[in-house]
């Protein structure tokens, strides 16, 4: 173990405090008492932070967000249902991807990377095809940092009598989603995003009604959300070995997020690095890939120094000798590099960060200056 | 955190060192070359405990063993494949619920919890029906304990020219199975077992023409082992988002395995613990339930005392207070309870958990001295 680990700067696995780490320095076992009241109280936890606990349960899952995702429209479109897929980065083509495995009947909408998908998009999508049953929309699309309009997509949906999943990975805990205003079926988060635990688990907040629906219709056993729910309902315990030590973590960063000051605050420190971030990087001369109004206070792609000698791994590896591990950029048509504004990080540390940058820049270019 | 947490003598999660916990306190960045690193070095080594590394790849798994057997089933297993599922207990009942769930045809031969399938079982059987292009084994049974033949099963299978796939999550590590004497398709384990690690990520063993040939079996865009491969294999990075401190607590743990003489000083460890505790649970007038022939040295099923008064959960509350989790039965026509031999305990804790046992069954009963 290194004394000084770089801070990560990316759309997680992110840098999580010493608290929620030493939270792993105990062995649970997934049978006892104990480890069930730390699985309720997160579940309690996640539902309290969008006001859901009237309308919605928390099934948590093991494994990655993606596969939080595909257990999501598994277990809750059914087999003979078709989902209006929302695309404008990367994670917009997974749903349809997840689709598709699945068997799913399926749509897309797609925008520009930089164009957010309208609700009157929506509308005129939904009206045109009767057929659809399900939309599947990003939220925050870490791709470009892109934030899609969810209250009014939800509006429109619910008008048209629909049903929404939300891919809400990486502005759940960060950006205000309320339950009780906002109707959905699923929004799938997951442990190591703006809750800032560590990477392991996924969770789901199913519909109450819609989960009740949804018996058999899972493609997946280790993925039937039902199945899970049911069990966990009636016995407290996961259906299969729980990451004991990253639900640990979990519980941990969660009574931070609460003694920080919850959603408000995490949102506000998270606006207060990104601004920090995009007007260090300003005045270094780069340039963000998105306009602010469209900017969630995520993650920010800038656009790569045009300096012919510019090569992201080699900026990179400058970068993290200072201190600082980047992200690289996911776009197709243009060249350009992320930088995270998520984890226990804060503006402090995004001006280091920033310093880092031109440092490393200036080693060899000077692109900086133009 | 408690300081004296107590021991885990179940099938894991297990207790692990505080040398693999400590190797939590680090964040890694998932796209950092550092990292890739790490999971090369994990699936190397796993791969060298087998002596599997020209015959198969190791494709490791966010999520919990069960997600990496749906997985191989999932993958290896053709849509027009038959698996032909040998049955004696919850884990092998488990593998038929995976091919049903998942569409593939199958049969069952099931045997009592205490009677092993037998080669001759096999033989027969695949005499009997040529659709069966798949066998699949649970090795050892972690219901009762029970260790199954695998060696004997797996020339059978290999001799009809089927393709064998191995449930080895409670004997991976301490029971030896060499990729070069034993022909199968997929030997599938997890990270908080034999190895010592946290839970949070399975792993398959996958012969690699058997893999090559498996591209658009999966039911599953998550759990598509051989996407999971190809993109590992170009990149050096897992497709999504893997549970870094799961990765590298198991790498920590990996590195204890060798030091500590690797399978076979495990497996004397273990079954010294397996002694210990017989002997001292004959002393106290408690049985096992499986012959010592078929009794594997992972976990060992006892019969509950017949003292009218004995219940579980008390039982297991006070033996917990003397420091020892233990873990219930999974018998449905006989009362038990069950107690691990496998983790980061030696004989002289399993002799403190029969002192435990003991005392714990003098509060309330007789039983012990009948």
């Amino acid at each position: 173990m290194t004394t000084a680990a770089p801070r990560l700067l990316t759309p997680g696995p992110l840098t999580t405090s010493l608290r929620t780490r030493q939270a792993m320095l105990e062995d649970w076992g997934s049978w006892d008492a104990r480890f069930n009241q730390l699985t309720a109280s997160v579940c309690a936890r996640l539902l309290a932070i969008l006001n859901g606990a009237d309308s919605h349960h928390c099934i948590p899952l093991q494994g990655s967000g993606t596969f939080a995702v595909e257990a999501a429209i598994g277990t809750l479109v059914p087999r003979d249902g078709k989902v209006l897929v929302l695309i404008n980065g990367a994670y917009g083509k997974r749903l349809a991807k997840i689709c598709a495995v699945l068997g799913r009947t399926f749509s897309t909408f797609e925008t520009a990377e930089d164009a957010p998908t309208t609700a009157a998009d929506v509308d005129r999508l939904l009206h045109a095809d009767s057929r659809i049953s399900h939309v599947a929309l990003v939220h925050c699309e870490t791709s470009t940092g892109i934030l899609n309009p969810l209250a009014e997509i939800a509006q429109v949906v619910e008008r048209h009598g629909r049903r929404l999943i939300i891919d809400a990975m990486s502005s759940f805990g960060a950006l205000p989603i309320d339950a009780r205003e906002i109707p959905f079926d699923a929004l799938i988060a997951a442990s190591g995003k703006c809750l800032e635990g560590v990477p392991g688990m996924g969770f789901v907040f199913a519909q109450k009604a819609a989960l009740a629906a949804a018996q058999g219709n899972s493609h997946s056993l280790a993925m039937d959300l039902f199945d899970q729910h049911s069990y966990m309902a009636s016995t407290g315990q996961w259906r299969f070995t729980p990451p004991t030590h990253v639900v640990a973590a979990l519980h941990e960063a969660l009574l931070q997020f609460d003694e920080e000051g919850g959603l408000p605050a995490r949102h506000r420190r998270y606006a207060s690095n990104c601004q920090a971030l995009l007007d260090g990087m300003a005045a270094l001369g780069l340039r963000s890939f998105l306009p602010a109004a469209i900017q969630a206070p995520i993650i920010v792609t800038f656009h790569a120094p045009q300096d012919p000698r510019y090569r992201f791994q080699d900026f990179y590896e400058r970068v993290k000798a200072r201190g600082f591990i980047l992200y690289p950029g996911k776009l197709t048509q243009v060249e350009t590099f992320r930088v995270g504004c998520i984890g226990h990080v804060d503006a402090t540390d995004m001006r280091a960060a920033v310093t880092a940058i031109g440092e490393a820049l200036l080693h060899h270019t000077s692109i900086h200056r133009t």
